[in-house]
């Protein structure tokens, strides 16, 4: 097959954003102007958030109002409720998201216009309600009934609370809270760029984040951390050395060519800057749980890969074990990271529809030419 | 806002393709080598779903076969058919097939195969499933049930007999299937693409062409088809020559700068090609129904447009007037145009997964730079 001039559009520019911003060559990752390094277990989620929808760091009244309407978004809509057991019962966990959040916009009362008013409310009921559908397919499936959230609580506290139904020590809170804070948004990646097609169409924004959210379920995107994970479940042995045994087996699968997944990113040409916090992170959890065997398998499998094919884990990598060692269900991995992109897909929604340009691109033909059509009868 | 080199992705070339090739200059469009007016009126769209997902026009025995599936395929699944009269009392018809064939994909055995003949199984029962989904939804909101579908009768006649309760005429079938055989496939249009990056991840089928429906809802996209016949009841006077106001409403909006729905388009510099068969069918229809009203203020409304500036009619603008006459509800066109849409759709996942390479392109940081972050209590 020949290969078009943009394959896989690699280091074509698609959009402008003034949202993030990344230096592969340095490492760096800055939102509207702030390098991660300096938000990362400084600011908040909800700073982080209302900073990508809304333009700015908020001042205190501002972030207590846009607390207040994520508060009020941490609901069910109707429908969702209603279809909440079928889904959990019937559907994948990303499945099901697809399909809750298209079922939620019956409950928006914005759902129909793009205008930017609309827009923010949109995104912030959005960035609310995610979490809660994770929550709440979690509960489904396990016969339990939500709990409710606490408003006292923020977003990343209220999640853990709801998800696993018990209360979240602080640090856990916390570190989840960075998780949600390094994840939010990452320039022109495949589920944002998803979003911003969708909704240059003018489609609305439910639109666009049901096409972000199939777009991030696919292995090569979302699904990296959940691999992750499974792999280290995979080469943990029964009895033995897990150092040896994860040595061993991702050796063994780089002879044999495998991809080794949390590895290497198609912008970052050095460490990613997500992955020295969630590492740190990683540590912290595998530390205080009493039982480091997967960080510890983490940071050996890092050397492997590293001295073999040069490349630095990402931003899936470390996010596994941490998510692992707060409790999280690895099938909700990628659930979680949505409920963080979430914040930057409505963003971007928002930056699209301010200035709007229909994103339809040219294709090369490869195919036959100038056939004839024969009727059925003689074929 | 500073202009990124690639706007809109125009000219750039996203993809490799052998569905679907057009000739802008000329005013060509082929499906895998042949051309559309060969298509038009002498293959079936079974014939055409069959070609564009399955690389090659099917003889006798394929094509039975095919059909056998696509009959299989024409049922409402389970998740599906349980929330159908929530979604459809709640949601608008775009929204509401969007929730539906996410909803699908819970009863279909290959979802979470990517695998070749997983997917031609998938794309025969996606492209089977969305005119009844189409069906049940304006039953379920108009109270109705669904009638059940004719095996002896194809995908056009089905549709028509299922959305409507009535077996339609044998000119009516043929008419829309004729439509379905235009609409199938059009290079990399803002919906395909969509598909294509969501299945560039490796994300499945039904999340790929999830994607898609919410990118065709746009009003830029296939929204456009249900503007138009909006804009030709806005002009037609409750009394008085319907040609003289549509000329003078057209020049009205056209001196306002306003832009007229169903006209232009990205690619074709001179007519769509597949304007001049909705047109002659428009015709047809209007002719048959005994009040052609609608089909001379397009006419009028075309003179207007050319004349001042210079555009052509695109695919949307006498699919209006087609869809009319057959009998289809004005918010059900852009659905309409999705039923034959989903058979490119799926088969450029199909041809996506085949040679695939993660879509993510680069984006041009237009925002501030540098900035230092304060804590909350200091700002």
């Amino acid at each position: 097959m020949a290969e078009a001039p943009s394959r896989g559009l690699a280091d074509v520019v698609a959009a402008s954003t003034a949202l993030s911003d990344i230096d592969g060559r340095a490492g760096l990752l800055s939102y509207r102007g702030y390098d991660i390094n300096e938000l990362a277990g400084r600011a908040t989620f909800e700073e982080i958030a209302y900073l990508l929808q809304r333009g700015s760091a908020p001042d205190a009244a501002q972030l207590d109002s846009y607390r207040a309407e994520l508060a009020a978004g941490r609901r069910l809509g109707s429908l969702a409720a209603a279809d909440l057991d079928g889904v959990a019962r019937r559907q994948r966990p990303m499945e099901a998201l697809r399909t809750l959040v298209s079922l939620s916009s019956a409950d928006d009362p914005d759902t129909r216009s793009n205008e930017r008013d609309a827009n923010l409310r949109k995104a912030a009921r959005l960035t609310a309600v995610q979490p809660v559908l994770i929550a709440a397919y979690q509960a489904a499936r396990e016969g339990r009934k939500l709990p409710a959230a606490d408003p006292a609580l923020g977003t990343a506290a209220n999640f853990l609370l709801q998800l696993t139904g018990a209360r979240p020590g602080p640090r856990a809170a916390e570190i989840l809270d960075t998780c949600l804070v390094l994840h939010a948004d990452h320039t022109m990646n495949a589920s944002t760029f998803a979003a911003r097609v969708c909704a240059a169409t003018l489609a609305d924004m439910h639109s666009a984040v049901v096409a972000a959210l199939g777009t991030l379920s696919g292995p090569l995107h979302g699904g990296a951390n959940e691999q992750v994970m499974l792999t280290l479940e995979t080469l943990r042995p029964a009895a033995g050395d897990p150092l040896e045994a994860v040595a061993a087996g991702t050796g063994e699968r780089l002879a044999q060519g495998e991809k080794i997944m949390g590895f290497g990113h198609r912008v970052y040409k050095t460490e990613d800057p997500r992955a020295a916090h969630l590492r740190r992170m990683s540590a912290e959890l595998a530390a205080a749980s009493g039982d480091d065997t997967y960080y510890q398998m983490s940071r050996r499998m890092e050397e492997v890969v590293f001295a073999a094919k040069g490349l630095y884990p990402n931003v899936d990598f470390y996010a596994a074990t941490v998510y692992h060692y707060l409790g999280i269900p690895t099938d909700l991995f990628t659930p979680v990271f949505s409920a963080s992109r979430m914040a930057g897909w409505t963003a971007h929604v928002i930056e699209q529809h301010a200035d709007n340009r229909l994103i339809r691109p040219d294709s090369e033909y490869i195919g036959e030419r100038g056939l004839h059509w024969v009727p059925l009868d003689d074929r």
